[in-house]
């Protein structure tokens, strides 16, 4: 640890930047926005993954692989799609280097170029059902329930660290269909497992809505998403479920013999979560001395830091450690015993709660004496001296109600930070001051346009849960039937 | 089941491919040489990696992930390392399509052609070592032991599902050491863990052993392999392990201060597994009736097969299979129970005859009478009816038996057909059956070539336990020290 951190209050965009960076996550690579996720940070994603795994296939899902390179021929296939993805596409046009002629080097070989360009997949709808017209013929195939795990290309001019980068990870599940209502009902089914997943895990707090047709995916017929609030008042998209209806069977001729004997086109769903959602974890718990990590995605859930002076005491001390350890281990806790005597016991504390541990235990001579061992939380920093023995059980109990504190935090904070409004002048001032605004909106497009002008909100979504409600749009007058969730966003 | 498969005796090749398409591992894709990976086939690869990625993790190493991305000027740091790939790199010149100004569709816009053109990573020694110079500054900063699971792109001509692919699944090893017999260390390690994977969990044995210098990675000091051999007398390299030298700490400036307080560049490994090993895992053990997996990385490892005329049997067989399917489950083992009514049990059988699962379990109306069970076994096609009673144990012991066995079968075969042999008119007859051939070479590259020229065979390994042995070369009858494994490859 060298000097502290900036404040999360005076410039959150460097806080930021800062605790990805000396926690370790993740940093910039000689690539313009393309990210290196360093160890760290991986291992956090990765329980994201396996979580999120266990989840696809609890709920009937396979993974596959289809290739990385999209024909450019495919993306034109269905015209939404092509024009909402043509600006940021990475385009491979050969296929070679050769040594330069003219000196040192290496330069691209002419003689080898494409005939037809490939796009680095920016997603992979086109891919994807281009395959399907192969897999789908009756009604007995679907329906198709397939996933995978990829990294995907989309070039940005501006970048940030996990939030927008031009390479990033992702899931994407793409699913066919016999009916229209089981795709719709797909669709939601799996936003319903990325809000538990960002709830339970994440402990972060989502709000289930749809897109407005302006904010919908290029190619879906319904984008449906989850919305969390950070910190500094802004929302951050955490994922998306789209009802695909059937322009993809369409545009690749995927049609199916169903159960009355006709031909009829798939119905098709696709939803993704990205390395996005470690910027979300990041933003949604972390504080002014670094990283606030939820247990259950904790890389290192407790650490074990011995406090001595003498060789001769960190031996006792370590004695006294190791069946703990052990303990931990077998209760199923990733648990870390930092004995290394390169530094001193102050400078490891704040290098964990830089990092998020949850769990700090300290043992010290006088502890030893005592029977006693410190007990520290990272999430509401909080120290205490508990007894040694029936200690493993008391961390087991402590990191559950770690990961519900820091979900009940989150929950506190958007709920003070979500406000009805009714009137454009209290519009206005608040939005400048952040958080979500629910408010009435009249349906159209122009007016959205014209609020986003104004004072750069947009709607997040309109909530799955809002009530019918009669009001007037915040901003035209116009009659509204609900309120939508309006704010600044990342 | 349509049409039996093609006879491995017969046509080996045809057979191979149609394994891998009617047990639906894999198919091509629409771009050339791009294959997608289907469900059943990614899932035997997730065994793999989930396997690997714990003995990695059991030996020290984190993962991490580094972009898909490599500037030109990287790849041509390292000379020899730019030779060896320059010639398959897929290259990104523009980062924007737009519409096509002349009519429909997209072009490439020319005004977002990139200032330094992008690889698409064949291999990531490059990106990788650019980032260590960030992380390396002192001895205590080593080892670094780091890991990635990626895709990456070597532009191949004729291109084979698994064995040859232009995009391909992997995972790459690169660290950092602070002495250079300590990532000589590290380089034999990884051998072994790979060896280890190959025995204990493909039931494929594997010779260790040195390439030659004309077979090297390029941009290696030293590169180990394990070579596998198939059921067609081809061998086929299954894993690589590089001792990179200070070469790519020289090219890309990492040096730290070591114990003695002087700068000092870092010795380097990498090493790699692909999808590849798909190819061997089906060509090491099929048979005329299909796929024949190893229990431990089959998807499923017993299948459950009623055998009813009515639905009333069916309840009643259901009903005594319910216990059973789940006590299997709870023995860990990954069972299905396919009570599907729309194809015959013969038609079952033999579709996971074909899809390798290892046991099969049989339940007619006259086993419910006798309290007895079929029980077949995959790897060598024998049948069994076995008390109801003790079922679980007993399959759970037949895994593993099964495990055995496979690993056995292929050794034998490898014993069978390895030969030493100490005349040029004995190999080229020899080599023309196929088998690996131990015999002398006097260490020349040249003799090398001129063996590889008039035989397309190829030094596969200088093995690491062959012993010191006075003899001549094969071709030349220069005087040799060691005897070397040629064979025809993959």
């Amino acid at each position: 640890m060298s000097k502290a951190l900036p404040k999360r209050s005076e410039n959150y965009s460097e806080w930021y930047n800062e605790i990805v960076k000396r926690a370790d996550l993740a940093e910039n690579s000689a690539v313009r926005g393309c990210m290196i996720i360093k160890p760290y940070g991986y291992a956090i994603w990765e329980k994201m993954q396996r979580a999120l795994d266990d989840m696809f296939k609890a709920t009937g899902h396979q993974n596959a692989y289809f290739p990385l390179f999209v024909p450019k021929s495919f993306l034109e296939k269905e015209e939404e799609h092509a024009e909402g993805f043509a600006k940021e596409c990475a385009v491979v046009t050969h296929y070679r280097l050769k040594a330069n002629p003219d000196g040192k080097g290496l330069v691209v070989d002419p003689n080898a170029k494409l005939e037809e360009e490939l796009i680095i997949r920016p997603t992979s709808e086109t891919v994807i059902w281009n395959a399907y017209k192969g897999w789908i013929q009756s009604w007995r195939d679907l329906p198709l329930l397939i996933n995978q795990w990829a990294n995907v290309v989309r070039w940005e001019m501006r970048t940030r660290l996990f939030l927008r980068t031009t390479e990033f990870l992702w899931q994407e599940g793409h699913t066919a269909h016999a009916t229209e209502a089981e795709a719709v009902e797909e669709t939601e089914k799996m936003l319903g497992v990325y809000a538990d997943f960002a709830e339970n895990w994440m402990a972060m707090p989502v709000v289930k809505g749809l897109k407005t047709p302006g904010e919908r995916f290029a190619g879906a017929v319904e984008t449906y998403c989850i919305e969390a609030l950070m910190q500094d008042g802004k929302a951050l998209q955490s994922g998306t479920s789209h009802f695909l209806g059937q322009n993809f069977a369409r545009s690749f001729d995927v049609q199916f013999v169903n159960k009355e004997n006709k031909l009829e086109y798939a119905w098709a769903t696709s939803w993704g979560v990205s390395t996005r959602l470690m910027g979300a974890l990041i933003m949604a718990h972390s504080d002014d001395k670094g990283l606030v990590l939820p247990p259950r995605l904790a890389p290192i859930q407790v650490v074990i830091v011995p406090i001595y002076k003498s060789e001769e005491d960190l031996a006792k001390i370590s004695e006294a450690v190791n069946p703990i350890f052990e303990e931990l281990k077998a209760a199923g806790i990733s648990v870390k015993y930092d004995d290394s005597d390169n530094q001193r016991s102050g400078w490891k504390f704040a290098e964990y709660e830089l990092k998020g541990v949850p769990v700090r235990l300290g043992l010290g001579m006088r502890d030893l004496e005592n029977g006693s061992i410190e007990v520290a939380r990272r999430d509401n920093l909080t120290k205490e001296s508990r007894p040694l023995e029936g200690i493993v059980e008391y961390v087991t109990n402590l990191l559950d109600e770690i990961q519900a504190n820091i979900y009940q935090k989150a929950a506190r904070f958007r709920q003070e930070n979500t406000f009805r409004i009714d009137t454009w002048d209290e519009f206005k001032e608040r939005i400048e001051k952040g958080g979500f605004i629910s408010a009435h909106w009249d349906g159209t497009a122009e007016t959205e346009e014209k609020i986003k002008e104004e004072t750069k909100a947009t709607i997040r979504c309109i909530p799955l849960d809002a009530p019918e409600e009669e009001g007037t749009d915040i901003y035209s007058g116009k009659p509204s039937t609900k309120r939508v969730i309006f704010a600044k966003a990342y």
